[in-house]
Protein backbone atom coordinates (compact mmCIF):
# COMPACT_ATOMS: atom_id res chain seq x y z
CA UNK A 1 0.00 0.00 0.00
CA UNK A 2 3.06 2.04 -0.46
CA UNK A 3 1.88 5.58 -1.63
CA UNK A 4 -1.86 4.55 -0.64
CA UNK A 5 -4.12 6.61 1.59
CA UNK A 6 -6.00 4.76 4.48
CA UNK A 7 -7.74 6.86 7.23
CA UNK A 8 -6.79 7.74 11.10
CA UNK A 9 -9.15 7.36 14.05
CA UNK A 10 -10.54 10.81 13.17
CA UNK A 11 -11.11 9.83 9.44
CA UNK A 12 -8.50 12.24 8.23
CA UNK A 13 -6.56 10.30 5.16
CA UNK A 14 -3.35 9.42 5.83
CA UNK A 15 -0.64 8.39 3.37
CA UNK A 16 1.24 5.23 3.93
CA UNK A 17 5.06 5.86 4.60
CA UNK A 18 7.15 6.33 1.09
CA UNK A 19 10.91 5.23 1.32
CA UNK A 20 13.15 8.01 -0.83
CA UNK A 21 16.36 7.98 -1.03
CA UNK A 22 19.04 11.02 -1.50
CA UNK A 23 22.41 11.35 -2.41
CA UNK A 24 23.78 14.31 -0.09
CA UNK A 25 26.93 16.26 -0.54
CA UNK A 26 28.41 18.28 2.25
CA UNK A 27 31.43 20.54 3.49
CA UNK A 28 31.92 19.38 6.43
CA UNK A 29 33.93 21.93 8.36
CA UNK A 30 31.64 23.51 10.10
CA UNK A 31 30.00 19.96 10.90
CA UNK A 32 30.02 17.28 14.10
CA UNK A 33 29.65 14.47 11.67
CA UNK A 34 26.85 13.02 10.19
CA UNK A 35 25.04 12.12 13.58
CA UNK A 36 23.13 13.88 15.59
CA UNK A 37 24.93 15.04 18.98
CA UNK A 38 22.66 17.41 21.03
CA UNK A 39 24.13 20.67 20.88
CA UNK A 40 26.11 20.13 18.41
CA UNK A 41 26.13 21.47 14.66
CA UNK A 42 25.64 17.65 12.44
CA UNK A 43 24.56 17.21 8.89
CA UNK A 44 21.83 14.73 9.81
CA UNK A 45 20.49 17.55 11.99
CA UNK A 46 20.29 20.16 9.58
CA UNK A 47 18.27 17.83 7.19
CA UNK A 48 16.18 16.08 9.61
CA UNK A 49 15.16 19.83 10.24
CA UNK A 50 14.87 20.56 6.26
CA UNK A 51 12.60 17.98 5.90
CA UNK A 52 10.45 18.69 9.35
CA UNK A 53 10.19 22.47 7.35
CA UNK A 54 9.49 21.21 4.12
CA UNK A 55 6.78 18.51 5.24
CA UNK A 56 6.05 18.93 8.35
CA UNK A 57 7.43 15.84 8.97
CA UNK A 58 9.54 14.20 12.14
CA UNK A 59 12.43 12.44 10.61
CA UNK A 60 15.15 10.41 11.25
CA UNK A 61 17.37 10.44 8.45
CA UNK A 62 19.21 7.03 7.80
CA UNK A 63 22.54 7.36 6.39
CA UNK A 64 25.08 5.06 4.27
CA UNK A 65 27.06 5.25 7.42
CA UNK A 66 28.57 8.03 9.98
CA UNK A 67 31.38 10.73 8.96
CA UNK A 68 34.30 12.12 11.14
CA UNK A 69 33.76 15.55 12.39
CA UNK A 70 35.40 17.65 9.52
CA UNK A 71 35.40 15.21 7.06
CA UNK A 72 33.33 15.60 3.43
CA UNK A 73 31.26 13.80 1.54
CA UNK A 74 30.30 14.09 -2.54
CA UNK A 75 28.15 11.93 -2.32
CA UNK A 76 26.37 10.15 0.89
CA UNK A 77 23.92 7.96 0.62
CA UNK A 78 20.97 8.61 2.68
CA UNK A 79 17.32 7.08 3.23
CA UNK A 80 14.00 9.02 4.06
CA UNK A 81 10.54 7.47 5.22
CA UNK A 82 8.05 10.16 4.50
CA UNK A 83 4.28 9.98 4.26
CA UNK A 84 4.14 13.43 2.08
CA UNK A 85 3.11 12.57 -1.87
CA UNK A 86 5.81 14.88 -2.66
CA UNK A 87 7.51 14.36 -5.73
CA UNK A 88 11.27 13.52 -5.76
CA UNK A 89 12.49 16.21 -7.61
CA UNK A 90 10.33 18.61 -5.90
CA UNK A 91 11.72 17.35 -2.43
CA UNK A 92 15.49 18.11 -3.66
CA UNK A 93 14.84 21.41 -5.11
CA UNK A 94 12.59 22.44 -1.79
CA UNK A 95 15.00 20.96 0.63
CA UNK A 96 18.08 22.67 -1.23
CA UNK A 97 16.13 25.96 -0.45
CA UNK A 98 16.18 25.83 3.09
CA UNK A 99 19.45 23.99 4.39
CA UNK A 100 22.39 25.75 4.44
CA UNK A 101 25.15 25.91 1.19
CA UNK A 102 27.42 23.69 2.47
CA UNK A 103 24.87 20.83 2.82
CA UNK A 104 23.28 19.83 -0.69
CA UNK A 105 21.02 17.23 -1.64
CA UNK A 106 22.33 16.43 -5.33
CA UNK A 107 20.05 13.24 -6.08
CA UNK A 108 16.42 12.38 -5.20
CA UNK A 109 14.20 9.06 -5.99
CA UNK A 110 11.93 6.82 -5.27
CA UNK A 111 13.29 4.27 -3.73
CA UNK A 112 12.13 0.17 -2.77
CA UNK A 113 10.35 -0.53 0.32
CA UNK A 114 13.02 -2.94 1.48
CA UNK A 115 16.04 0.10 0.49
CA UNK A 116 18.17 1.13 3.28
CA UNK A 117 20.97 3.51 2.80
CA UNK A 118 23.89 1.50 4.41
CA UNK A 119 22.35 -2.17 4.07
CA UNK A 120 21.61 -2.11 0.19
CA UNK A 121 25.08 -0.65 -0.52
CA UNK A 122 27.59 -2.69 -1.79
CA UNK A 123 31.21 -0.63 -1.11
CA UNK A 124 31.97 2.98 -0.90
CA UNK A 125 34.73 5.23 -2.56
CA UNK A 126 36.70 7.23 -0.10
CA UNK A 127 39.57 10.03 -1.05
CA UNK A 128 42.48 11.65 1.47
CA UNK A 129 44.11 14.27 0.10
CA UNK A 130 47.54 15.81 0.73
CA UNK A 131 49.22 18.35 -0.02
CA UNK A 132 52.92 18.36 -0.25
CA UNK A 133 54.53 22.15 -0.96
CA UNK A 134 55.86 24.25 1.55
CA UNK A 135 52.71 26.51 1.86
CA UNK A 136 49.24 25.30 1.82
CA UNK A 137 47.19 27.13 -0.66
CA UNK A 138 44.41 29.07 0.98
CA UNK A 139 41.72 27.09 -1.46
CA UNK A 140 43.12 23.53 -0.92
CA UNK A 141 42.88 24.56 3.51
CA UNK A 142 39.07 23.07 3.72
CA UNK A 143 39.93 19.79 2.11
CA UNK A 144 43.88 18.85 2.12
CA UNK A 145 46.23 17.96 5.09
CA UNK A 146 49.38 19.77 4.97
CA UNK A 147 51.94 17.39 4.79
CA UNK A 148 54.87 18.79 3.76
CA UNK A 149 57.91 16.49 4.16
CA UNK A 150 60.21 14.16 2.77
CA UNK A 151 58.41 11.35 1.37
CA UNK A 152 60.02 8.04 -0.70
CA UNK A 153 56.66 7.73 -2.64
CA UNK A 154 57.51 4.45 -4.25
CA UNK A 155 57.20 2.86 -0.78
CA UNK A 156 54.11 5.04 -0.24
CA UNK A 157 52.58 3.06 -3.10
CA UNK A 158 53.56 -0.06 -2.48
CA UNK A 159 52.24 0.04 1.27
CA UNK A 160 49.10 1.32 -0.57
CA UNK A 161 48.88 -1.41 -2.93
CA UNK A 162 48.73 -3.82 0.04
CA UNK A 163 45.38 -2.94 1.19
CA UNK A 164 43.54 -4.69 -1.35
CA UNK A 165 42.20 -7.70 -1.33
CA UNK A 166 40.32 -9.23 1.95
CA UNK A 167 42.08 -9.05 5.37
CA UNK A 168 42.06 -7.93 8.74
CA UNK A 169 41.93 -4.63 9.25
CA UNK A 170 42.23 -4.70 13.31
CA UNK A 171 45.44 -2.92 13.74
CA UNK A 172 43.75 -0.14 11.45
CA UNK A 173 40.62 0.07 13.55
CA UNK A 174 39.57 3.00 15.92
CA UNK A 175 40.31 1.21 19.34
CA UNK A 176 37.08 3.27 20.49
CA UNK A 177 34.58 1.92 17.72
CA UNK A 178 35.66 -1.56 17.93
CA UNK A 179 33.18 -2.74 19.89
CA UNK A 180 30.45 -1.78 17.20
CA UNK A 181 32.55 -3.21 14.60
CA UNK A 182 32.06 -6.92 15.70
CA UNK A 183 29.68 -8.18 13.65
CA UNK A 184 29.73 -11.34 11.89
CA UNK A 185 32.32 -10.24 9.91
CA UNK A 186 34.80 -9.04 12.88
CA UNK A 187 37.50 -6.60 11.56
CA UNK A 188 37.93 -8.26 7.82
CA UNK A 189 37.17 -6.24 5.06
CA UNK A 190 37.64 -6.50 1.49
CA UNK A 191 38.97 -3.52 -0.59
CA UNK A 192 38.78 -3.72 -3.91
CA UNK A 193 40.92 -0.59 -5.05
CA UNK A 194 43.45 1.30 -3.51
CA UNK A 195 45.90 3.83 -4.87
CA UNK A 196 47.58 6.97 -5.00
CA UNK A 197 47.67 9.51 -7.81
CA UNK A 198 49.80 12.99 -7.75
CA UNK A 199 49.82 15.63 -9.53
CA UNK A 200 52.68 18.32 -8.89
CA UNK A 201 52.23 18.96 -4.74
CA UNK A 202 48.93 17.10 -4.47
CA UNK A 203 48.62 13.67 -3.44
CA UNK A 204 45.30 11.78 -3.48
CA UNK A 205 44.60 8.25 -2.37
CA UNK A 206 41.87 6.48 -3.48
CA UNK A 207 40.41 3.47 -1.66
CA UNK A 208 36.82 1.39 -2.38
CA UNK A 209 35.71 -1.36 -0.39
CA UNK A 210 32.93 -3.38 0.86
CA UNK A 211 32.92 -1.98 4.66
CA UNK A 212 35.53 0.31 6.36
CA UNK A 213 35.91 0.39 10.02
CA UNK A 214 35.98 3.36 12.52
CA UNK A 215 38.86 5.74 11.28
CA UNK A 216 40.37 2.84 8.54
CA UNK A 217 40.81 5.29 5.94
CA UNK A 218 42.87 7.99 7.82
CA UNK A 219 44.78 4.96 9.66
CA UNK A 220 45.58 3.24 6.52
CA UNK A 221 46.78 6.69 5.29
CA UNK A 222 48.77 7.88 8.73
CA UNK A 223 50.89 4.52 8.22
CA UNK A 224 51.47 4.57 4.61
CA UNK A 225 52.57 7.82 4.90
CA UNK A 226 54.98 6.51 7.83
CA UNK A 227 56.18 3.98 5.81
CA UNK A 228 56.99 6.85 3.07
CA UNK A 229 59.12 8.63 5.22
CA UNK A 230 60.69 5.56 6.76
CA UNK A 231 59.57 6.21 10.49
CA UNK A 232 57.87 2.15 9.53
CA UNK A 233 59.70 -0.58 7.91
CA UNK A 234 57.99 -2.76 5.29
CA UNK A 235 58.36 -5.96 8.16
CA UNK A 236 56.94 -3.66 10.58
CA UNK A 237 54.28 -2.83 8.46
CA UNK A 238 53.59 -6.45 7.10
CA UNK A 239 53.18 -7.45 10.76
CA UNK A 240 50.08 -4.98 11.24
CA UNK A 241 48.06 -7.72 8.52
CA UNK A 242 48.67 -10.27 11.10
CA UNK A 243 48.50 -8.76 14.20
CA UNK A 244 45.47 -6.81 15.33
CA UNK A 245 46.99 -4.09 17.30
CA UNK A 246 46.11 -0.80 16.90
CA UNK A 247 48.92 0.56 19.18
CA UNK A 248 51.41 0.14 16.34
CA UNK A 249 50.12 1.33 13.31
CA UNK A 250 50.75 4.86 11.93
CA UNK A 251 48.94 8.00 13.07
CA UNK A 252 45.03 9.13 11.71
CA UNK A 253 45.71 11.60 9.31
CA UNK A 254 43.15 14.37 10.41
CA UNK A 255 39.50 14.64 9.20
CA UNK A 256 39.72 17.28 6.92
CA UNK A 257 41.54 15.60 4.38
CA UNK A 258 38.92 13.03 3.98
CA UNK A 259 36.38 13.17 1.13
CA UNK A 260 33.86 9.90 0.96
CA UNK A 261 33.29 10.49 -3.10
CA UNK A 262 30.47 7.84 -3.73
CA UNK A 263 28.70 5.11 -2.10
CA UNK A 264 27.93 2.14 -4.76
CA UNK A 265 24.21 0.78 -4.72
CA UNK A 266 23.19 -2.70 -6.27
CA UNK A 267 20.06 -0.80 -7.67
CA UNK A 268 17.97 2.41 -7.26
CA UNK B 1 73.82 51.64 -0.45
CA UNK B 2 70.44 49.38 -0.41
CA UNK B 3 70.77 47.04 2.75
CA UNK B 4 73.26 49.04 4.56
CA UNK B 5 73.53 50.38 7.74
CA UNK B 6 73.70 54.28 8.27
CA UNK B 7 72.55 56.41 11.65
CA UNK B 8 69.89 58.63 12.31
CA UNK B 9 70.24 62.12 14.60
CA UNK B 10 70.39 59.67 17.88
CA UNK B 11 73.32 58.33 16.96
CA UNK B 12 70.85 54.85 16.59
CA UNK B 13 71.65 52.95 13.30
CA UNK B 14 69.44 53.32 10.88
CA UNK B 15 68.91 50.60 7.90
CA UNK B 16 67.96 51.74 4.25
CA UNK B 17 64.96 50.49 2.76
CA UNK B 18 65.03 47.38 1.16
CA UNK B 19 62.84 46.64 -2.01
CA UNK B 20 61.01 42.59 -1.27
CA UNK B 21 58.81 41.06 -3.27
CA UNK B 22 56.24 38.47 -1.82
CA UNK B 23 53.70 36.26 -3.90
CA UNK B 24 50.59 36.02 -1.99
CA UNK B 25 47.49 33.49 -2.29
CA UNK B 26 43.96 34.75 -0.86
CA UNK B 27 40.45 33.06 -0.46
CA UNK B 28 38.34 36.56 -0.87
CA UNK B 29 35.06 35.50 0.37
CA UNK B 30 35.78 36.98 3.56
CA UNK B 31 37.33 40.25 2.46
CA UNK B 32 36.47 43.64 0.64
CA UNK B 33 38.92 42.72 -1.92
CA UNK B 34 42.53 43.90 -1.84
CA UNK B 35 42.64 47.54 -1.06
CA UNK B 36 42.40 48.69 2.71
CA UNK B 37 39.05 50.33 3.14
CA UNK B 38 38.08 51.69 6.89
CA UNK B 39 36.27 49.29 8.37
CA UNK B 40 36.40 46.57 6.03
CA UNK B 41 38.42 43.66 6.30
CA UNK B 42 40.75 43.81 3.42
CA UNK B 43 43.98 41.28 2.34
CA UNK B 44 46.23 44.73 2.21
CA UNK B 45 44.81 45.14 5.36
CA UNK B 46 45.72 42.20 7.19
CA UNK B 47 49.19 41.96 5.14
CA UNK B 48 49.85 44.96 6.52
CA UNK B 49 49.28 44.28 9.91
CA UNK B 50 51.32 41.10 9.74
CA UNK B 51 54.14 42.92 8.42
CA UNK B 52 53.77 45.55 11.70
CA UNK B 53 53.87 42.51 13.76
CA UNK B 54 56.76 40.75 12.61
CA UNK B 55 59.18 43.76 11.82
CA UNK B 56 57.71 46.59 13.31
CA UNK B 57 57.51 48.59 10.72
CA UNK B 58 54.10 50.71 9.71
CA UNK B 59 54.30 49.53 5.35
CA UNK B 60 51.57 50.07 3.07
CA UNK B 61 51.63 47.07 0.31
CA UNK B 62 52.07 47.64 -3.16
CA UNK B 63 50.13 45.18 -5.22
CA UNK B 64 50.40 44.63 -8.97
CA UNK B 65 46.39 45.57 -8.94
CA UNK B 66 43.37 46.12 -6.98
CA UNK B 67 40.73 43.31 -6.46
CA UNK B 68 37.54 42.53 -7.00
CA UNK B 69 35.41 42.06 -2.88
CA UNK B 70 35.11 38.47 -2.88
CA UNK B 71 37.27 37.76 -5.40
CA UNK B 72 40.74 35.15 -5.15
CA UNK B 73 44.19 35.19 -6.01
CA UNK B 74 46.16 32.24 -6.56
CA UNK B 75 49.35 34.29 -6.69
CA UNK B 76 48.67 38.14 -6.80
CA UNK B 77 52.07 40.35 -7.22
CA UNK B 78 53.08 42.25 -3.89
CA UNK B 79 55.77 45.00 -3.27
CA UNK B 80 57.42 45.31 0.38
CA UNK B 81 59.80 48.37 1.43
CA UNK B 82 60.92 47.24 4.73
CA UNK B 83 64.07 48.41 6.79
CA UNK B 84 64.17 45.34 8.89
CA UNK B 85 67.09 42.87 7.93
CA UNK B 86 64.92 39.79 8.28
CA UNK B 87 65.44 36.78 5.60
CA UNK B 88 63.15 36.70 2.78
CA UNK B 89 62.18 32.90 3.18
CA UNK B 90 62.31 33.79 7.34
CA UNK B 91 59.98 36.73 6.36
CA UNK B 92 57.71 34.30 4.59
CA UNK B 93 57.21 31.65 7.43
CA UNK B 94 56.75 34.52 9.96
CA UNK B 95 54.19 36.36 7.98
CA UNK B 96 52.48 33.15 7.73
CA UNK B 97 52.54 32.32 11.23
CA UNK B 98 50.53 35.67 12.02
CA UNK B 99 48.24 35.95 9.30
CA UNK B 100 45.03 34.24 8.86
CA UNK B 101 44.81 30.85 6.95
CA UNK B 102 42.88 32.18 3.76
CA UNK B 103 45.58 34.48 3.37
CA UNK B 104 49.63 32.83 2.59
CA UNK B 105 52.94 34.34 1.48
CA UNK B 106 53.77 31.73 -1.10
CA UNK B 107 57.11 33.33 -2.28
CA UNK B 108 59.19 35.87 -0.70
CA UNK B 109 62.49 37.25 -2.56
CA UNK B 110 64.61 40.67 -2.36
CA UNK B 111 64.21 42.68 -5.52
CA UNK B 112 65.77 45.02 -7.20
CA UNK B 113 65.23 49.20 -6.17
CA UNK B 114 63.24 49.76 -9.27
CA UNK B 115 60.74 46.80 -9.04
CA UNK B 116 57.39 47.69 -8.61
CA UNK B 117 54.83 45.10 -8.62
CA UNK B 118 52.36 46.94 -10.72
CA UNK B 119 55.03 48.93 -13.47
CA UNK B 120 57.03 45.82 -13.56
CA UNK B 121 54.48 43.59 -14.79
CA UNK B 122 53.95 42.96 -18.29
CA UNK B 123 50.83 40.81 -18.06
CA UNK B 124 48.06 38.81 -15.98
CA UNK B 125 46.69 35.78 -16.43
CA UNK B 126 42.67 35.47 -14.59
CA UNK B 127 40.58 32.49 -14.63
CA UNK B 128 36.84 32.11 -14.18
CA UNK B 129 35.20 29.29 -13.17
CA UNK B 130 31.56 28.79 -13.98
CA UNK B 131 29.42 25.14 -12.76
CA UNK B 132 26.67 24.39 -15.18
CA UNK B 133 25.33 21.08 -13.04
CA UNK B 134 21.47 21.79 -11.76
CA UNK B 135 22.87 21.74 -7.94
CA UNK B 136 26.41 23.80 -6.99
CA UNK B 137 28.49 21.15 -4.73
CA UNK B 138 29.27 22.73 -1.40
CA UNK B 139 33.32 22.02 -2.55
CA UNK B 140 32.51 24.64 -5.13
CA UNK B 141 30.69 27.10 -3.47
CA UNK B 142 33.22 29.51 -2.78
CA UNK B 143 34.94 29.38 -6.09
CA UNK B 144 32.31 28.48 -9.10
CA UNK B 145 29.16 30.77 -10.52
CA UNK B 146 26.16 28.62 -10.41
CA UNK B 147 25.49 28.87 -14.02
CA UNK B 148 22.63 26.09 -14.81
CA UNK B 149 21.52 27.42 -17.93
CA UNK B 150 21.05 26.16 -21.78
CA UNK B 151 24.42 27.55 -23.84
CA UNK B 152 25.48 26.48 -27.09
CA UNK B 153 29.40 26.34 -25.91
CA UNK B 154 30.69 26.90 -29.56
CA UNK B 155 28.98 30.14 -29.82
CA UNK B 156 30.97 31.12 -26.03
CA UNK B 157 33.94 30.09 -27.62
CA UNK B 158 34.01 31.84 -30.30
CA UNK B 159 32.90 35.01 -28.69
CA UNK B 160 35.71 34.49 -26.02
CA UNK B 161 38.32 34.14 -29.07
CA UNK B 162 37.21 37.28 -30.48
CA UNK B 163 38.97 38.90 -27.24
CA UNK B 164 41.95 38.21 -28.22
CA UNK B 165 44.46 40.94 -29.65
CA UNK B 166 44.60 44.33 -28.72
CA UNK B 167 41.07 45.83 -28.98
CA UNK B 168 39.09 49.01 -27.20
CA UNK B 169 37.58 47.41 -24.15
CA UNK B 170 35.75 50.66 -23.13
CA UNK B 171 32.40 48.75 -23.72
CA UNK B 172 33.96 46.18 -21.15
CA UNK B 173 35.09 48.57 -18.45
CA UNK B 174 32.81 49.42 -15.60
CA UNK B 175 31.62 52.69 -15.75
CA UNK B 176 32.60 54.20 -12.49
CA UNK B 177 36.39 53.22 -12.75
CA UNK B 178 36.50 54.77 -16.29
CA UNK B 179 37.60 58.11 -15.23
CA UNK B 180 41.18 56.20 -13.55
CA UNK B 181 41.87 54.00 -16.41
CA UNK B 182 41.69 57.07 -18.99
CA UNK B 183 45.77 57.04 -19.01
CA UNK B 184 47.83 57.10 -22.31
CA UNK B 185 46.09 53.81 -23.61
CA UNK B 186 42.58 54.66 -22.57
CA UNK B 187 40.72 51.71 -22.47
CA UNK B 188 42.98 49.87 -25.02
CA UNK B 189 44.14 46.56 -23.79
CA UNK B 190 45.85 43.33 -25.73
CA UNK B 191 44.65 40.34 -24.90
CA UNK B 192 47.17 37.42 -24.99
CA UNK B 193 44.97 34.47 -24.09
CA UNK B 194 41.38 33.73 -24.20
CA UNK B 195 39.50 30.51 -24.08
CA UNK B 196 36.99 28.41 -22.30
CA UNK B 197 37.82 24.42 -21.09
CA UNK B 198 35.38 22.19 -19.62
CA UNK B 199 35.06 19.01 -18.16
CA UNK B 200 31.67 17.34 -16.93
CA UNK B 201 29.91 20.48 -15.56
CA UNK B 202 32.33 22.68 -15.04
CA UNK B 203 33.75 25.88 -17.56
CA UNK B 204 37.17 27.85 -17.37
CA UNK B 205 37.74 30.59 -18.66
CA UNK B 206 40.85 31.64 -18.99
CA UNK B 207 42.76 35.56 -19.59
CA UNK B 208 45.90 36.21 -20.11
CA UNK B 209 46.69 40.10 -20.71
CA UNK B 210 48.61 42.99 -20.72
CA UNK B 211 46.42 44.59 -18.93
CA UNK B 212 42.45 44.70 -17.39
CA UNK B 213 40.20 47.44 -16.73
CA UNK B 214 38.01 47.16 -13.64
CA UNK B 215 35.64 44.53 -14.28
CA UNK B 216 36.60 43.36 -17.90
CA UNK B 217 37.16 39.82 -16.75
CA UNK B 218 33.67 39.58 -15.33
CA UNK B 219 32.36 41.69 -18.50
CA UNK B 220 33.84 39.85 -20.80
CA UNK B 221 32.65 36.61 -19.08
CA UNK B 222 28.93 37.88 -18.93
CA UNK B 223 28.73 39.18 -22.56
CA UNK B 224 30.02 35.72 -23.96
CA UNK B 225 27.43 33.86 -21.85
CA UNK B 226 25.00 36.02 -23.08
CA UNK B 227 25.94 35.40 -26.60
CA UNK B 228 25.96 31.49 -25.64
CA UNK B 229 22.26 31.56 -23.97
CA UNK B 230 21.23 33.73 -27.33
CA UNK B 231 20.06 36.87 -25.33
CA UNK B 232 22.96 38.41 -27.77
CA UNK B 233 23.32 38.08 -31.62
CA UNK B 234 26.95 37.71 -32.96
CA UNK B 235 26.50 41.93 -34.93
CA UNK B 236 25.15 43.07 -31.21
CA UNK B 237 28.37 41.71 -30.23
CA UNK B 238 30.66 42.46 -32.67
CA UNK B 239 29.30 45.93 -32.48
CA UNK B 240 30.63 46.33 -28.92
CA UNK B 241 34.36 46.68 -30.26
CA UNK B 242 33.60 49.59 -32.39
CA UNK B 243 31.22 51.38 -30.09
CA UNK B 244 32.45 52.22 -26.84
CA UNK B 245 28.92 51.54 -24.45
CA UNK B 246 28.75 50.03 -21.40
CA UNK B 247 25.30 49.39 -21.64
CA UNK B 248 25.00 47.21 -24.12
CA UNK B 249 27.42 44.38 -23.43
CA UNK B 250 26.69 41.66 -21.16
CA UNK B 251 26.04 41.53 -17.37
CA UNK B 252 29.32 41.26 -15.06
CA UNK B 253 29.32 38.10 -14.00
CA UNK B 254 29.88 38.25 -9.90
CA UNK B 255 33.24 38.46 -8.52
CA UNK B 256 33.90 34.89 -6.82
CA UNK B 257 34.33 32.95 -9.96
CA UNK B 258 37.13 35.29 -10.33
CA UNK B 259 40.50 34.03 -9.62
CA UNK B 260 44.01 35.97 -10.44
CA UNK B 261 46.22 33.10 -10.81
CA UNK B 262 49.27 34.90 -12.34
CA UNK B 263 51.41 38.03 -12.27
CA UNK B 264 53.95 37.56 -14.67
CA UNK B 265 57.21 39.70 -14.43
CA UNK B 266 60.33 40.37 -16.72
CA UNK B 267 62.12 39.59 -13.94
CA UNK B 268 62.21 39.27 -10.44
Amino acid sequence: MRGGLGADETGQPVRALRNIRLTVAFDGTAYSGWQIQKGQPTVQGELAAAVRRITGENVVPAASGRTDAGAHARAIGVGLQVRSGIAPASLLRALNSVLPRDIRVTGAWEAAPDFHPRRSAHSKTYRYNIYRGPVLPPHLVREYFHYPYQLDLSRVDAAVGRFVGEHDFGSFAARSGADKQDGPRGTVRRIFRADVQRSGHRLWFTFTGDGFLHHMVRNMVGTALEVGRGAMSADEFEALFSHRDRTKAGFTAPAHGLVLLRVHYRRR
